[in-house]
């Protein structure tokens, strides 16, 4: 018997071709199988429920801040981050073979993507913007109907993947627009994956509660400052249906499985009411 | 001569009947005049340029975090937050007169708001997501097209605003989401302002940057911590082009008049690269 290849299924949100594809793409190679999923809350449950063997989440995105939703779906499932990486949004404007630039009178897209080209609009007054509920689902659309006079904006992916054509590359507005997405295991999996990668630098997630104090959040990070442990993201949150309690997103640059990084977690925990650990993985480039 | 009412012209993003709109009046009062606007930079070019008095824009929400486009163009104008106030997202099942429930087969509305109603639309498979740029836009548009079919999902304000009908209320999945806003003047009205309001509690604003040192963050909040003013807000955001630099919200407690929050703003400038205060202003309920 040949030795059995390892091959993933990724759940991710969106059509096949969407950003978060790409994010997947980038994770977990090009051979992973890819499982498409309409909410945030079927990617969670894929996974859980064993039907898929990882998940692939934005978590933020430097426009438009910390994705609230994916941090809930986080809380309320055991699955671990594994790694994470970030993905340029860049949009493109996208037409079924045979529609020239010159005969396009209607764009689709999704509403935020339509809006993070403006300026392409603005120099092209001619050209209607049409919302549709996805990005590369507007491309696999166009490619089902065939309008002659219409295209959509969405990833070079999403153009590949349906066999249409890029007609404009990078049309967005803002060339500093990116997404980082985060993979996603079972518990099980998770522990398995960390003791075997290795990494020049690692990244901990963590979530934690605190009375509303003053100085409480000030002395919670003091379990980090007075280890010499750095923070790329500190963020409250109003706790739902508990005014004046809030919840905090934290990631540090250390592995947690480190004696100094340990310690701050235990120490940490002294403080906050509630605080779970939701991965420890390579920093991303 | 009569004495001249003040009235405000409030700019803000969306059409008329617009979850700003609802923002905007509970905030300047049923007389106030409304400007609405097609972006966020528009509505900020409309008070700065003296066309519009006031302006009106979403800071954050609950289900989908810190709106920071906004804070870029708070930091990219000189306008003054003077007050704040939340908005309970409620979305409802609108229609032009004569459409009844069991006519609607379409329903138009935001992407977003479609997607906060998914329990409607798993009780009724009957009913088709219809994308569409705006909420209110959405009723506006029915009203002028009059399709038999078809309903929207926006505020009740829309509503009001085009004579359609709600057909239901509260479709909403999740009752807990909830948008703040906040109110804009340029500096020279704030500071009139400013000096005339009374309030029982404050609330101030403000912008910093610190290096990516360890403790940068703990030593910056311990201006606050030290002096027991209370934090309401700590977030931090890569600083785009800068690798390792950061932008931190911070919102406190106190009135930044008075003694103990003016050392803690002394403070902080010490131990930031760049402080700006971005408002002073009563705590909103």
């Amino acid at each position: 018997m040949g030795r059995t290849p390892k091959v993933l299924t990724v759940a991710f949100q969106g059509e096949l071709g969407a950003f978060s594809e790409v994010a997947a793409r980038q994770l977990c190679g090009p051979d992973a199988g890819m499982a498409p999923c309409q909410r945030f809350v079927d990617v969670f449950e894929r996974v859980s429920s064993g039907k898929a063997s990882a998940a692939v989440i934005p978590v933020e995105n430097t426009l438009h801040g910390s994705i609230h939703e994916n941090y809930d779906n986080l809380l309320q499932n055991q699955l671990v981050i594994v790694a994470e990486t970030q993905v340029r949004i860049v949009h493109n404007l996208i037409a079924a073979p045979g529609v020239s630039f010159k005969k396009v009178r209607r764009v689709f897209s999704h509403p935020v993507a339509l809006n993070q080209c403006l300026d392409f609009f603005a120099a092209h007054p001619e050209v209607e913007k049409a919302p549709f509920y996805d990005t590369a689902g507007s491309v696999k659309m166009l490619m089902e109907q065939r309008p002659p006079d219409a295209a959509a904006i969405a990833s070079s992916a999403a153009a590949v993947q349906y066999g249409a054509r890029i007609l404009k590359r990078g049309i967005e507005d803002d060339h500093q627009n990116f997404t980082r997405f985060v993979l996603l295991l079972r518990e099980r999996e998770a522990r398995k994956r960390l003791a075997s990668v290795k990494a020049d630098g690692w990244k901990t997630s963590l979530v934690f509660t605190t009375k509303n104090q003053p100085g409480a959040i000030f002395r919670a990070l003091g379990a980090f400052a007075l280890r010499d442990l750095s923070l790329t993201k500190i963020e409250s949150r109003p706790l739902r249906g508990k005014p004046w309690e809030y919840l905090f997103y934290l990631d540090f640059l250390g592995d947690a499985r480190d004696a100094s990084a340990k310690n701050a977690i235990a120490h940490l925990a002294e403080l906050a009411d509630f605080h779970r650990v939701l991965g420890c993985y390579p920093r991303g480039v």
